[in-house]
C-alpha cells in the first residue's frame, strides 16, 4: 500500500486516509521481563518508575481514602478514556479507516459503477489526487457506504469477520491486538478501584463496540462514540436496527464532554487521552469541584511504536501537551514510562 | 387543581397536561403484613403467589442455569425497565410535566410578557382552551422555556429542589416516594442474578437522572430518555454544558429500539413497560435469539392506584394489551399481582 494523502477535515474531525509518516517496518519488541509482575504487588507492572505512575497511584490512594478530604464516592468514579492512540495504536491510519477501504473492495463486484464513481474509484484504484479531491463529500460517502444501507447485527457480524482476518503491516497481528498493556494495567487498576471506566471516541461506536469489551472488559454500554442515525423496522414481526446513511453525532473535541454528558450524565474524575481531540474532555474534567486527574499519552517512542505529536496528521497533540504543561497535567512518555507495549510482546504473558 | 386538557401529540409522544379521569383522592393504603418479606426467601415478597410472579422467577432461574440450553451469558443480561407508569405512578399526569408548569410559575417574575404569551399566559391563568390552542409549538415552547437555556449542572439543582419540596395531590408525598414497592423488588432480584437494569423511558433523560439512582438504585449512566440537545462552553475555563432550546432525540415507540441500540448496543433479554408506546421495545427483545421476556403492567387498581388502558390519555394500553395476548406475554395484574404498591404503605419497612 503507498497511498499519501493529506488529511480530510469532516465535521470536527481529522481522518487521515494514509500517513506519510513512513511506516517503520521493524517489529522491534520490548524484551523486559517485567519483573514487578511476578510479584503480584504493583498495580502496573508494566510502568516504570516515574512521574506518571506515581501521579496516578496516589490520586487513586487519595480520592479512594474515606478519610482523605479528597474522597470521590464510588458512584462518583467515572473514567474516560479515548480509544484511537491511547488504548490501541492508530498508525499508519486509523484501523476503522483501514476496516472502510477494505470493505469498499469487497463491496466492489455488487457495485460496477464505482468503478467509475468517486471517491470509491480512487480506493479502488489507489488514486490519491482523485480520492483528495473528492473531499468531505467523498470521505462521507465512504463511510456511508460501507457502515450504512445494513442492520445493527450484520455490521456487527462484518466488523468482527473483517478484523479476525486483519492484520496490521507492521505488527503482522490482527489490529485489536495492538492494545497497549500498560493501560490495559490501567483500566484493570481503576476498575478494582470502583472506578467505572467508559471509552469516549471520535470512532464509530458501533465499530467499537463489536470488539472492545474483549479487548479491554469494558461492555458496550460504556462506550461512548461517534454514530450514524439508526431506524427501528418492524420487518414483517422479526424488528432489526436498520442503519442510515445519515452522521447523528460525531464524538470528538467539543462532542466529547457533550457525548459524556449525553451517554454518561456525569463529569468524570478521571480522564485520558492523547491528542488535541481530547481536550476538551480533558478541560470539562479539570473543571468539576474536587480533585480530578487528567492523564495524556505522548507518543514518543519512534522504536517500539510511533514517535509523533505536534504535527501529525493523526493524532495531533499540540495544544493539548501545552495546557498540560500549563495546567500540571500528567504526561505519559511512552518511550521512558512504558516498559512494554502490545501484550503479544511481553516475556511474562499475564 | 381543576383542568382538564385534550392530549397534545408531539413527536409520538402523547402528553396529557391534565387528566379528565378524575383523581380519587382517596390515600388508601394496602394493609397486608406481606408476610413472606420477613422469612428472607423469597426474592419477590409484594407479589401475590399467580402467573405473573412465576414467570418471572421461572424465567430468571432457568436463563441464569449454566446446565439449561436457555442460559444467558451475564454480559448479555440486559434489562430495560419504562419509567412513566411502570416504576413510578403517572396519574393525574406525568411529573416532569407539573414541574414544567410549577416552573413557568416560578419564572413568571422574570418573565412579564408571559402575562400576554402563549402557552404561558395559558398555565398562569389556567386558562385551558389557550393552552389547548397553543397545540404542539406550545408543548415545545413550554418544554425549551423550562428545561433550556441553563447549565446541566443547574438544571440538576433545579429538579432537585423542585422534587424535595413536591407534593402529590392525592397521596402528599414527593413525587419520587411514588415508585412501586413491587418493582424495586424485581430490580433487586435481577441485579442480583447479574442482570443489568436500565430505564428506558419517553421521559427527559436529565430529568431523570436528578433522583432515579436514590430511588432505583439506577445510576445514570444506565438511563436512556429523551433529550434536547446541548453544547459545551469553555466558559473562560470554567467549562459547563448548556441545554439548548432544541429536541434532540425522543425516546418513545420506535424511538425505543433505536434508544436502547444506541446508548446500551445490545438487544434486551427482558423488557418491562406499561403502554403502546413500550411495544416496539417489546417487539424488538423478543425478536431476539434465545429465551427472552417480556411484561407489561397493567393499572386495575382504581383503589390502590389508578385503573386505566386502551382509552387513557397517559400510559394507554391498547396494542400492547392485544400482543400481549396473543404472543403470551407476562402481564402483571396489579391489583391482583401486587400486595402493596408504593413503599411508604409497607407495614414493615424493608
Amino acid at each position: 500500500m503507498k497511498l499519501c494523502l493529506k488529511p480530510f477535515i469532516y465535521a470536527g474531525m481529522v481522518l487521515v486516509l494514509f500517513s506519510c509518516n513512513g511506516i517503520v517496518d521493524n517489529s522491534t519488541v520490548d524484551n523486559s521481563t517485567v519483573d514487578d509482575r511476578t510479584m503480584g504487588q504493583d498495580p502496573l507492572p508494566s510502568w516504570n518508575e516515574g512521574k506518571a505512575k506515581s501521579a496516578i497511584i496516589n490520586f487513586v490512594d487519595e480520592v479512594t481514602d474515606p478519610k482523605s478530604s479528597n474522597f470521590v464516592e464510588v458512584a462518583d468514579r467515572i473514567a474516560t478514556f479515548d480509544n484511537d492512540g491511547n488504548l490501541w495504536s492508530e498508525q499508519p491510519m486509523y484501523y476503522q479507516l483501514i476496516f472502510a477501504i477494505d470493505r469498499v473492495k469487497q463491496l466492489a463486484a455488487e457495485h460496477p459503477d464505482w468503478k467509475t464513481q468517486q471517491p470509491f474509484q480512487a480506493v479502488l484504484e489507489n488514486d490519491i489526487p482523485a480520492l483528495l479531491s473528492s473531499g468531505h463529500k467523498g470521505l462521507l460517502d465512504l463511510v456511508m457506504a460501507t457502515h450504512a444501507g445494513i442492520t445493527a447485527e450484520e455490521f456487527d457480524k462484518i466488523v468482527k469477520e473483517w478484523l479476525s482476518g486483519s492484520n496490521h503491516p507492521r505488527f503482522h497481528q490482527p489490529f485489536n491486538k495492538l492494545i497497549y498493556q500498560p493501560m490495559l494495567e490501567l483500566l484493570t487498576y481503576l476498575r478494582a478501584n470502583d472506578f467505572k471506566t467508559f471509552i469516549v471516541s471520535g470512532g464509530g461506536v458501533d465499530f467499537m463496540r463489536t470488539w472492545v469489551t474483549e479487548a479491554y472488559g469494558i461492555p458496550p454500554d460504556q462506550v461512548v462514540g461517534s454514530s450514524i442515525k439508526t431506524a427501528f423496522d418492524y420487518n414483517d414481526g422479526n424488528p432489526v436496527i436498520r442503519r442510515l446513511p445519515e452522521i447523528d453525532f460525531i464524538d470528538d473535541k467539543e462532542g466529547k464532554p457533550v457525548g459524556i454528558h449525553k451517554f454518561i450524565g456525569k463529569r468524570p474524575v478521571f480522564a485520558s487521552g492523547n491528542s488535541d481531540g481530547d481536550l476538551q474532555m480533558m478541560q470539562y474534567t479539570a473543571a468539576g469541584s474536587g480533585k480530578r486527574f487528567m492523564l495524556y499519552l505522548h507518543h514518543t517512542d519512534s522504536v517500539r511504536e510511533w514517535a509523533y505529536d505536534r504535527e501529525s496528521y493523526i493524532g495531533k497533540l499540540d495544544k493539548g501537551l501545552d495546557e498540560a504543561a500549563e495546567k500540571g497535567w500528567t504526561v505519559i512518555d511512552m518511550k521512558n514510562d512504558w516498559k512494554v507495549i502490545y501484550p503479544f510482546q511481553l516475556t511474562v504473558p499475564n
